[in-house]
């Protein structure tokens, strides 16, 4: 879901990058170096196999994709069950789950990612059929073009393949294997905790391993150590019991996008702080180590905004753009519509008026008590004669890894092998709220890795993943296996 | 495109009632009784002729449905022509106009009306095909049903029958008329002011009649006296220069939802006056004179709010709700859009919002000026990296009819001589520039004459005419035209 490739990135370096000979052959071991060079060759097939999975539409959110999620599903446990995988589709109340299983030697990792993929919309925007994927050249190199081509469906398969050039090689695989696809990331995960509950036993390893974040930069790979939490709601407020023309009532009858508006507007004061009651506890300061660290990095805010067409941070006076968009709770308005929208005009008081609102959560914020809050305030805020309709769209807390487990910094090791530049710990402004889960459900710690890249557009027309974070994802997960194993 | 038939209306009262002989005996000439025996006797076959107009889908607001506005003008002009008129399909840069003459003995009147309609969304509250209308039985009586029926296409055949009628009974007719029809009203007509200019000597007349009003209450006619005006303005905010992940971006870009919702609540303050500046230049107070009138019209504040769901007036503090309605002017939002709006959830930071906003202006407030200072108001507000784009959808002021002009009374007694309560002066909420502009640009006065009741949900779903307005309606005209000549 997130990507949190910030800054300096492709604009100031080459996406490709030559190894010396000297520094792999210290780094890589009689068992890594051939799967490397089969996943150099079979790229091209690789991308290929993308490339079919890209073209089934799996909208997950939108009901008349259901079959496509299912498609996208089968195609993944017959790719699986190709390669040795015990691998099946399974039932929830939404879309399929996939498992698949495969032996090895300790220890046991649980891999995790998503097949779904978000609407396409605005459809207008892209620039050829986002369901038709290609390849192209750009001046940063090549991409891969399509929706999910990035976030999660070129993500995952970097794992998948990177198991399939191992078996290719070996016959076999370095660690026991537990793979999880999920089909509902992109609308909320509602069948995600009780299919956990119901197949923990099945599903706890020794650690999980998510791909679906991003590297800092283009030669820098992290591990993501901290997320934000997400908590949606939309809100419905209904004026009139029926559309009025607005010459004939307006100024009498009460017009619920007003009504919306001044509720909107509300909840942030004039120096960028939410005013939900509440809503800041729990909400930590950042430790000077950790700062420190983030400082180190060399963020380039300016770069970070000028790169969408902005200059100011928008959000709390006085926070550095890292702080707003890894350690600080937002409040965001995804969406709002009421009256008449098309061309032209047309002079409607509307009886209805809707938004669709989300908060970013950190530290300890309690979602449920910002849920109540939240819907108080706007209860507040009514004026005679309006109602709300609420319906909450899922909630997940923060989470802030264990990074003391030993294997974080095997994989640290493994990545900084592959990449230019060594790993780095980041914390992340997406929502990935399956770490928690694994971390509350299966008590199993999680390490977020993932090669994504702040301008792949996903959520946006025209999603692109580089060739070059798919194939040295391919050859990272290698190196991690090797590692962990 | 106003109806201002408001209050007290059918709740309380039969829609069809019974003229005692005698007194349509003294009121009525011998030469006007056999018309409306006609009107009577041929009202089967003109509810079949309005239905066939009601199924041209003449949207003039949406570009797909411009065949079928020439459609509607060309049936328009074909009827006219057999009944004698010397009747033409006019181009202009948009929707044609239809311009008719028939000769006669003075004086010369010039009928207005519009063929176009409203759009229909949302098209899923709509009973049936808007544009396949019926006779419906009502606990209210026979109603026709359909997108148009009231506004306004019943509306002018209502004086198309009635000439029809004349012309059958007599072979010709008892004044100089020149109908008028536009296809761009309910888009902003923006053809109609070159029109008028172009063609000033053939549309120039000693009064001219237009029929888009409504009746004061099921029984009392009313002939509108005051129009408000009307200024639409469509404003579109642009922050980031392309959607983005409100995980990744969330708190430190900028969100146009939020910069617009604060912008729209801040148009009205905390007592309901509309902070514009300068907009409340020209608002007149009400006359102790018009006050007592309107006081005695018995208007039902809380019938009027209660049938659309409300009961608390939202207008400004300490104003009358017929005040709010016809004196006061107003500010309302009539569409607004940004972000993702389809089911579910999308976690999108959207670069644009969008609003339509529109203004009801009384006495002498400028159009132009009004325009000009929402506009830097808007500005004014913008934070850093957004930008806005402004749309005009036309203006026009309100007008104040010159009710010391003979035809006033006269019409004022035809009507009342038809409707079981004498006719009354009323103002209206609504706005129909072109009052103004046949003062303006062809100093002649304008009766607002029309037939419509609030509850025929005019540019809302399901919209519907009396089938007592259409009849009565008919009956009103040839009873005027008898008045006049």
């Amino acid at each position: 879901m997130a990507t949190l490739d910030l800054s300096q990135r492709a604009r100031n370096s080459a996406l490709i990058w030559i190894k010396t000979p000297e520094r792999t052959a210290m780094t890589t071991s009689a068992t890594l170096a051939p799967v490397l060079d089969r996943i150099d060759a079979d790229l091209p097939t690789a991308i290929d196999r993308l490339l079919d999975l890209l073209r089934i539409p799996s909208i997950s959110t939108d009901p008349a994709y259901k079959g496509d999620c299912d498609k996208a599903a089968d195609w993944l446990v017959a790719d699986l069950v190709a390669l040795g995988f015990d691998a099946s589709k399974r039932p929830t109340p939404g879309h399929p789950m996939v498992v698949a299983h495969h032996d090895g030697p300790g220890p046991h990792l649980l891999f995790y990612g998503h097949y779904d993929v978000q609407p396409v919309d605005p459809l207008n925007l892209w620039h050829r059929d986002p369901f038709d994927p290609e390849i192209q050249d750009t001046a940063k190199g090549q991409v891969i073009r399509g929706r999910g081509s990035s976030d999660d469906k070129g993500q995952l398969m970097t794992f998948v393949e990177a198991c399939r050039a191992w078996k290719a090689i070996h016959g076999t695989l370095p660690c026991k294997l537990t793979l999880f696809f999920e089909g509902e990331e992109e609308s909320g995960s509602p069948s995600l905790i009780p299919f956990m509950k119901d197949n923990a036993a099945e599903l706890t390893a020794d650690i999980a391993l998510i791909c679906d974040t991003g590297l800092f930069d283009a030669e820098t790979p992290a591990i993501t150590t901290m997320l934000r939490g997400l908590l949606g709601e939309e809100i419905t407020i209904t004026g009139p019991d029926k559309d009025l023309h607005s010459g004939m009532y307006g100024g009498a009858a009460i017009n619920p996008i007003r009504v919306l508006s001044r509720i909107i507007a509300s909840l942030h004061d004039d120096a960028g702080r939410i005013t939900v009651p509440g809503f800041y506890d729990g909400v930590p300061e950042l430790s000077n180590q950790l700062r420190a660290q983030w400082e180190d990095l060399g963020f380039d805010a300016k770069g970070f905004l000028g790169d969408v067409g902005l200059s100011v941070p928008a959000g709390e006076a006085g926070r550095s753009v890292l702080e707003m968009i890894w350690s600080r709770p937002t409040c965001e308005v995804n969406g709002i519509t009421g009256g008449y929208t098309g061309d032209g005009f047309k002079t409607v008081l509307p009886s209805k008026a809707r938004a669709k609102i989300s908060f970013r959560l950190v530290g300890t914020q309690d979602p449920d008590k910002i849920r109540e809050s939240f819907r108080k305030m706007v209860r507040d805020q009514l004026p005679a004669d309006c109602t709300v309709d609420f319906h909450g769209h899922g909630n997940g807390p923060a989470s802030v890894m264990a990074t003391t487990n030993p294997m974080f910094d095997k994989a640290r090791v493994a990545l900084s092998d592959e990449w230019p530049k060594p790993a780095a710990f980041v914390g992340s402004g997406g929502s990935i709220p399956i770490a928690g889960y694994f971390k509350n459900i299966l008590d199993m710690d999680a390490m977020l890795i993932g090669f994504a890249k702040d301008d792949d557009l996903i959520h946006s027309p025209n999603e692109k993943y580089d060739v070059s974070s798919f194939h040295h994802g391919i050859r990272s997960w290698a190196r991690i296996l090797a590692a962990l194993s």
